[in-house]
């Protein structure tokens, strides 16, 4: 794996150029394929998807729903724009506070207080069917008030920037665009679009060493790409937006990650409620609902 | 990184001599602040932990969750004694036949089915503080019958197999042990122990290029090591256990990963709880309340 450092990228600038003139600089070059992941805001910047806070106005429904979740107006505008709905306000500030998430595990300094206070409430939304916090809008790495959101095809993006560099180079690359999702210890990168590498293998029910079927095997190749490329897209500090994987052995794949989910967001009621019909008749109604009357007395009394 | 292939490993097998033997005849060695990733099954057999399931007397209480989970009682009371608590029975099988698994992204073949009509339950477990689907319990890799548990205390193995790599070869590496968990795509590995490597890069709140405090930026190292490490474990096919991460650069670390997450299981209702109640107070009590209503009615019809 090679980083790659790039310049500041601006909008209409052509990624693919970027790309091969740093790893040509870097003396790695680009060789049939390699695999190149690509972080998400690069091609956000690229593609001039970005939003200046201070030329939004916002509608009604923003400076309510902002009035009562602690955040900027125009900030809930950009949020309700780039969703197709918000289901859930999650008051990150008081969970913090309370002790309920342990941010003392996150934290390197006292900024962090302040940048909770200013985004109190993370907004859960939907967005082409999938699930984000605030919608993937990003303000890292941006110059204040200017907030990048993630294309709304990153397979077609990966693929695109596969071809582009195959008319620079003449050699076939695969694509991974990697960001940054938040899990129960803390974030790792996951691939948000793909071209070339197969997403997810399917090796479920595949014999073992023992020629019994296997239960699992499904590695999501893309995302574990995504996930080791952050090794070096953190560790050599900022700027180091691209990283070239190379040696890794795959079957080319013209299937691209982003629909990519066992689970619709839109099913996610009716399996819930299928699993808990289940685990009332497997392990008794009062012990399935034993949580439940937990959820409901704990809403009464705190 | 290096793939390394091992022997089949015993109860009794001294891991750190298997790992460095492989180590020097892939040419590869062990050097000072090598990151050594292991797949918890093989530490597993080497420390014995591992249930055959015809000499399993399955209690009462298993027999009748088992009968009503379509389950062997025998792997359920395994399931049993391996868990602090059993909170949930998905019905697998029934949400692949419905469609609401999207099987079809993960089946390599018939055998799949079978295997799913096997285990048309999944018990989810609380283990030491965790989720665990099937309290953890593998039978992937095993002979038929057989099925290995993870240890208790991952981190301390991790420490331990780093100090007893030490004492083989005077270098100090870290350890990672790594196992798969299931997402919403498919099938990551994830880091279960650590030692050496930080488990958590903790850089909420510490400035991006632009001096702002930076929301995010929590990467999970040891996580993203696990999961770089499994492109290597499966790309290279079965019997590569270990894999040797070389030329990465991280602050050394005693601390583990095994009890680290930024929220505890036992607070999950509170969150949710405080959750709801914020999300009526922005969104409005008929929004927020709409998720709700529907999962009542579909439990009613459904």
């Amino acid at each position: 794996m090679f980083g790659l450092k790039l310049p500041e990228v601006r909008p209409g600038d052509n990624l693919a150029e970027l790309i091969v003139g740093a790893a040509e600089d870097a003396g790695v070059g680009v060789r049939d394929r390699d695999v190149i992941v690509v972080a998400s805001k690069i091609v956000s910047k690229a593609r001039g998807l970005l939003y200046r806070v201070d030329r939004v106005s916002p509608s009604r429904e923003a400076c309510k729903v902002a009035g009562k979740a602690g955040l900027d107006p125009r900030f809930v505008e950009l949020v309700l724009r780039e969703s197709d709905e918000v289901v859930a306000a999650v008051p990150m500030l008081r969970l913090v506070r309370e002790g309920l998430v342990r941010m003392d595990r996150l934290f390197s300094g006292e900024e962090a207080w302040r940048l909770l206070e200013e985004y109190p409430t993370m907004l859960v939304t939907v967005r082409n069917g999938g699930v984000w916090s605030d919608s993937g809008l990003d303000s890292s790495n941006h110059p204040p008030g200017t907030f990048s959101y993630p294309p709304r095809n990153p397979d077609e993006e990966a693929r695109k920037l596969s071809e582009a560099i195959r008319e620079l180079t003449g050699r076939r690359v695969a694509v991974v665009i990697s960001d940054t999702e938040i899990f129960l210890r803390g974030s790792i990168d996951v691939a948000r679009g793909s071209y070339g590498v197969p997403p997810v293998d399917r090796g479920f029910g595949r014999p073992d060493r023992y020629g019994k079927p296997k239960y699992g095997g499904v590695d999501c190749v893309a995302d574990e790409l995504a996930a080791a490329a952050a090794l070096l897209m953190k560790q050599t500090g900022e700027g180091v937006p691209v990283v070239v994987v190379r040696g890794l052995s795959y079957d080319w794949s013209d299937e691209g990650i982003s629909q990519y989910r066992i689970v619709d967001v839109g099913d996610l009621a009716r399996i819930l409620v299928a699993t808990v019909k289940h685990t009332a008749r497997v392990l008794g109604v009062f012990r399935a609902l034993k949580n439940v009357l937990k959820l409901a007395f704990m809403f009464l009394v705190s």
